[in-house]
């Protein structure tokens, strides 16, 4: 897959792109990760953005820089034109599966500034927001988006690398993890889990799981088609809950 | 406000905390940003985590390490000790606004294990996720509620800084903007905002906000108290849809 992003901070990325699962996914030639700074599509003036149309305070990026630079970048018709902004469609876990998927993705990323319209309207093919909370810029949107696409292409995540078990991959939060020591300052391990009795382990992570996801997300069980196992064990728990 | 991140990727925050508004953030004694590298508190042999009670792939973080850095680091009894995680509390603007209130934050980022139980039950006043999806670390989820807390400290963002009309803050999503050239490729801008006439391009605005919202963010137009004004162009926009 190659990645590019479009950037007015592009050394934001560096201590990011080069580190961890990012940089083990480039050595595996996974991925290629290039940032490109939106000046350089600018013209003479380097300016990328101008004052609004109708008025009022901050600044719009012009339609130019991007249009240009997303033109240069793309290798492909197919490639998807990604806007980070609060307007864009919530990003989940679904999304990341689709978008790892395609071969090509370009993220756009203003800062302060808004996206003059035709952009939206006439370059991208979506548009993202991580959620209802005001970011300074696209960019951590951005790396956020990557770094979960990213560990989900072939060979980029080793066992070592994987978490117990994913929150969101099975539709339920995980259950409680516990390691060494068994007595922390008084606090002990359940017993279970030094049982060494696996069936009870593992009835008791599924239970575990299931109550976590009941008290905290009662929404994610709304999705999810349970298992008659899971159902029945789901009952006792909000049997108690009353 | 001081604010303190623990993490076992610390060079990660290098390119964003030196630069763009958290730099300038800095520069003006609004804040002091450190990242502390959880080996530093670990025992003898560097070692942050362990495998899981109860058997099962992955790697937990131990309590000790993690104790230790949160006490070593915190000033005061009341700072907000916030864990990044899946299972947390969705982060939305309202938390930024209520985090930028504070003295001291400290941040706990887990990367790929998971953590164990008693960091979660006895040291953490705060459970945060950023969203529906799964990332390598919690650094990146750090970042961006750091991002969005900074830019809200007193004196942080100037005028020359400030989005045109911050999505979210009004409740509502923001107008398309446009600006230079009024026609990029023939697209042109809508007339009604090169008129001159600011009460027409208040409206337009008003009605275009209000329009996204309906089409994009139904649920955001529930928990507003709309003015009558708002509540007529909605009743005019519901109509045309049908």
């Amino acid at each position: 897959m190659n990645i590019n992003v479009l950037s007015l901070f592009p050394t934001m990325f560096e201590g990011i792109f080069n580190q961890s699962i990012m940089k083990k996914a480039q050595e595996k030639n996974a991925v290629t990760l290039g940032v490109t700074d939106i000046r350089q599509f600018a013209d003479n003036k380097r300016q990328v953005d101008d004052y609004p149309f109708g008025g009022g305070a901050g600044m719009v990026l012009k339609p130019e820089p991007i249009f240009n630079a997303v033109e240069s970048l793309s290798q492909s018709k197919k490639s998807r034109i990604i806007l980070m902004c609060p307007q864009g469609e919530r990003f989940t876990q679904k999304k990341a599966e689709e978008l790892a998927q395609e071969e090509e993705l370009i993220f756009i990323c203003g800062h302060y500034e808004g996206y003059d319209e035709r952009i939206r309207e006439h370059l991208v093919t979506d548009e993202i927001s991580i959620g209802d909370f005001v970011l300074t810029g696209g960019e951590l949107a951005a790396m956020t988006v990557i770094d979960s696409v990213v560990r989900l292409l072939p060979g980029v995540l080793g066992n070592a690398d994987s978490p117990v078990q994913d929150s969101f991959s099975t539709g339920l939060l995980e259950h409680p993890h516990y390691t060494r020591p068994a007595d922390f300052r008084g606090w002990t391990v359940p017993a279970v889990l030094t049982s060494g009795n696996h069936a009870k382990v593992d009835q008791w992570r599924e239970e575990q799981a299931l109550k976590r996801t009941l008290d905290r997300r009662p929404d994610l069980l709304e999705e999810l088609q349970l298992t008659a196992e899971q159902q029945k064990i789901l009952n006792g728990l909000k049997k108690q809950k009353r």
